[in-house]
């Protein structure tokens, strides 16, 4: 068992080999100089309808106003493309995650600021998302009861859910794990989007800033 | 059989359902607009010692140079993670180059250029990369003769495969197979990197350039 949160939390080694580094990158120092902002993981976790979506798409459009690198994974981009061959069997969901958490890692690594919006209720596939970007992963807890998520139930999957038509539904028929050391909550039960949006902006804005001192050697 | 380069070619269908959007993104045009070109694949493809990853990073660091949004997607960073779970089998390296071209098709919506490092020697396999990213793949052979990568052989790989000890060695117990209709072809056997950089950077300043009308509604 993982604790949460732990940095040990370890990727398996690859089965792979013959992996040859070949010559330097560029730095995430000098990316983060000639974009003006650091890189990044802003792994949004909650249940359905606490406002996930809806926060990442609104942040990404507020952070690209603002001339950030900023780019959105969730459930319409990934389902349909790199993870078309995972269902929602207990497995898959797990790999769904762990393959998000791997290409959120790639992009922060590029520069931009990654915002994920996926349940991912799991502590375990969570902590394994913030290895996958040590030092780059900011949790997110996008937190609102269960009753105001199955109140606001915008797809009616809580109905579906409860009438036994989804199964392992999280908060339903499945756990969700709150985060126990988030880096930011956001509660979104008694707050508009605008503010909530708000408060994630200026998470960004603190947290991303680039280190302006002068670029190291990539 | 797909032919090669059609952009017929199919992903299959996701496996999981309840997939809404939720609302608008930013627009492919609004990020050019913002970052001063537009986003895309350089997809190279060639036999192992034809230069590809060489290429790769010093196009890399290049475009930054000119303050392009790009990123290496090679097998240093993506053997180890993301597809750390995957050997080198067929099927393995089938699903290596498929979750390779959906990345890179993220990468591209994002407003990168992505620029990918793969053998990726079979043609059907390219063809589902370029499927993914849908007018903005631009297939790159990175051209020279067996005889010029296998004296090259920078890793020995070669030696090793006419040993024997490397099984299904693209070239030598493997087949290679050629693009057809690329969108370029960079001949590596007797031109410098130098040079062979240079034609890339033209072919991305001219074919990566951002479209100068109003950005349109997201």
């Amino acid at each position: 068992m993982k604790d949460d949160n732990s940095p040990a939390a370890k990727r398996p080694a690859p089965k792979s080999e013959n992996l040859y580094s070949v010559q330097s990158r560029i730095g995430r120092q000098a990316r983060a100089v000639q974009n003006g902002h650091a890189g990044g993981v802003l792994w949004l976790t909650g249940l359905s309808a606490s406002g996930k979506s809806t926060l990442a798409l609104a942040l990404e459009q507020r952070l690209f106003e603002r001339g950030y690198q900023t780019y959105v994974l969730d459930g319409d981009n990934v389902r349909q493309g790199l993870n078309s061959d995972l269902g929602f069997a207990p497995q898959d969901r797990n790999e769904n995650i762990r393959r998000v958490g791997e290409v959120a890692a790639l992009f922060a690594d590029s520069g931009s600021i990654v915002i994920t919006a996926f349940i991912s209720p799991y502590r375990a596939d969570r902590d394994l998302a913030r290895a996958a970007a040590p030092g780059l992963f900011h949790e997110v807890h996008v937190d609102a009861s269960l009753a105001a998520c199955e109140e606001r139930d915008p797809k009616g999957l809580y109905s579906r859910a409860r009438r036994g038509e989804i199964p392992e539904f999280t908060g339903i028929s499945a756990p969700y794990e709150e985060p126990t050391a988030p880096e930011l909550v956001v509660k979104t039960e008694n707050a508009s989007v605008a503010d909530s949006v708000e408060q994630l902006v200026e998470y960004v804005v603190e947290r991303f800033a680039a280190d302006t001192r002068e670029p190291q050697a990539a």
